[in-house]
This record gives structure tokens, sequence and C-alpha cells, in this order.
């Protein structure tokens, strides 16, 4: 949201707009940042899977217009200070010295963090479209969530192992010396 | 984590450290601000539930300095910038003007987010724990975000309706005009 400019919440249209505004900042924040964090994994499968959803983040960018077209309003942008704040976690991952395969373990982590952010957001807003009787926008919405959902079920995947010869996690806890 | 300081992920064990102290500033983050929230809310019924989050909260940070105990360690704090960032954005709803109970229903979606960036931490801090042998520490882990899924699942059914008359949102949806 805009720092400095209060909030209107009168009614449950305003509030479907503030989230959607939210989720189109926070969107746009992570087309620019996938790059960077796919410049960064060590591992092939992990960064196919965030290039595929670079994609997809670019499609639930285009999604949104969409919406914003459907109930007659321009895009609206208000700066998503949450998704801010999990990027740079994800950036201090990234500039972080140590094990290539600890730090791949630990930015799935990061990513995970922000489709969690993203599927609470699409709940959020597609509750909002279903109480406005807006099928067709909550049926949008639905998408990306589904997509949210399907791309950090693809991250525990790929951290427990299932893409790995032998995990992520557990090669990583094999790197360097323990101290626990 | 410290800006300016650089990460250090040589092993999982750092990792798992690394999730630990992150989670530890977020959940006191929370402690600080759920007061503030459960003023701002109208409902009696969301109000309750945030209070018996607050202390489901302050056992976490508890259980989280029960787990350092286990691991050896003294309880460390890393700046969580992603919970710093969802709760100003809290801290937006809660100083916006317009209907109370649309206000309510937009201040369950800024929860939900709070949710769910803690279900991804703790999810990953548990695989770590996991992946690192330390069963006690994982189960103890797995409890608190089995409370966090559940305070997630709680906050649904407030805005569904469950525990409202008619719901938050079907009621905001009828204050004020509606601009779709």
């Amino acid at each position: 949201m805009t720092k400095g400019i209060t909030m209107q919440l009168n009614t449950l249209t305003e509030a479907l707009h503030s989230e959607l505004a939210d989720l189109y900042d926070a969107e746009q924040q992570l087309v620019s940042k996938l790059p960077q964090v796919i410049k960064a994994v060590d591992n092939s499968s992990l960064r196919s899977a965030i290039e595929v959803h670079l994609e997809e983040t670019r499609n639930q960018v285009a999604r949104l217009e969409q919406v914003f077209e459907m109930i007659g309003r321009r895009p609206e942008s208000d700066k998503c200070e949450a998704m801010q704040g999990l990027l740079e976690e994800a950036e201090e991952v990234i500039a972080a010295s140590g094990d290539s395969q600890v730090k791949d373990a630990v930015l799935i982590g990061a990513m995970q963090r922000v489709e969690h952010y993203e599927i609470a957001g699409y709940g959020t807003a597609r509750a909002f479209a279903e109480q406005l009787d807006l099928d067709d926008v909550a049926d949008l919405l639905q998408e990306s969530l589904d997509e949210e959902s399907a791309a950090d079920r693809k991250l525990t995947t790929l951290a427990e192992g299932g893409l790995f010869s032998s995990g992520v996690n557990t090669q990583a806890s094999h790197a360097g010396d323990s101290r626990v």
C-alpha cells in the first residue's frame, strides 16, 4: 500500500480492489526478481522449476490485468511491503557464502514463503469476489491460486529429493561439519 | 537476517539455525503487534480468535527457546524483514478509514498471510531437522506448524461466516455503495 495515503475500506468492492492492487504489485516484484534467483540456483531441476514458475508468474500478471478489465478498472498497483521483505530475504540467501546445495535448500524455503504469501492473497481476493457474485473473477483468481499451490508442492517434492539423486537436503547435511 | 553481515550456509545445521533465528524474530514481532490488531477488530468472535492465537504465539516463542536449548545454542534472533512487511500491511488496514466489518474482512486476509508465512517457515525448519535426524526438534516444530494451520483454518471459517450471523464478508458487501 502507498505510504502516507489512508486506505479506503468502505465496501467489499474497495476491499477487493485493495487485494488486487497488492497482488498486482507482488507479482510484478516477483517477475523482476526471479531471474536473479534462477541464476543463483545450483541444482538444474530446481532451476527448471523456477523457470517454469517465472512463466506462470508472467501469466498471473496478465490474468490480473484481465480481472481489472472485467471489473472496469485500469490496473492498479499498491506497493506490497510483504513481498519486498520476502524478496529481501531471498536476496540474502543468494548473497550468502557457503555450500551451493545448502543454499539451494534454503532458497526453496524462501520461495515457499513467497508461494504461501500468494496463496493467502489469492484466497482472500477470491473470497471477496465470490461474496460480490463476481463468479468469472473468482474463477480466474482460483486459477492463479491453483498454480501457486502446485508450485509450492513442486518445491516440497524437490526438497524431499524426488527429483534429486539423493535430495538437496540430504546431500547438504553431509557438506562440511555439523555443529549440532 | 541482519543487514551487512553475510549469511553462512555451509551446512544444513547452519541452515536450520538460520530458519530458527528467522522464526524466533517473526514470532516476537507478532507477539508485539497482535494486541494492536485485537484492539482494532470489531467482531467479537474474530477478536476472541486472535486473542487465543496471541497466547499460542507466546507458547511458540517458548517452544523455539526449548528447541534452541535442545540443540545446545542460546536463542538467536535475526530480523525477519518479511514479517515486518506483513505487519506493516496489517497496520495500514488498522489505520484505514471505512466500514468496520470491511476492515475486519481485510484484517482476516492480512492475518492469513502471516499464518501462511509461518506455515512455510516451520515447514522448512522441520524438514531440515528431520534430515539432520533431530526427531524431537522436528516434533516440536510440527506442533507449532499444526497450530498455525489450525489458526489459518479458523480465520477462513470466520471469513466464510461460520461464527458470524451472516458472515463478515456478506455483511460488508452491503455496506455503502458498490462501484463494480
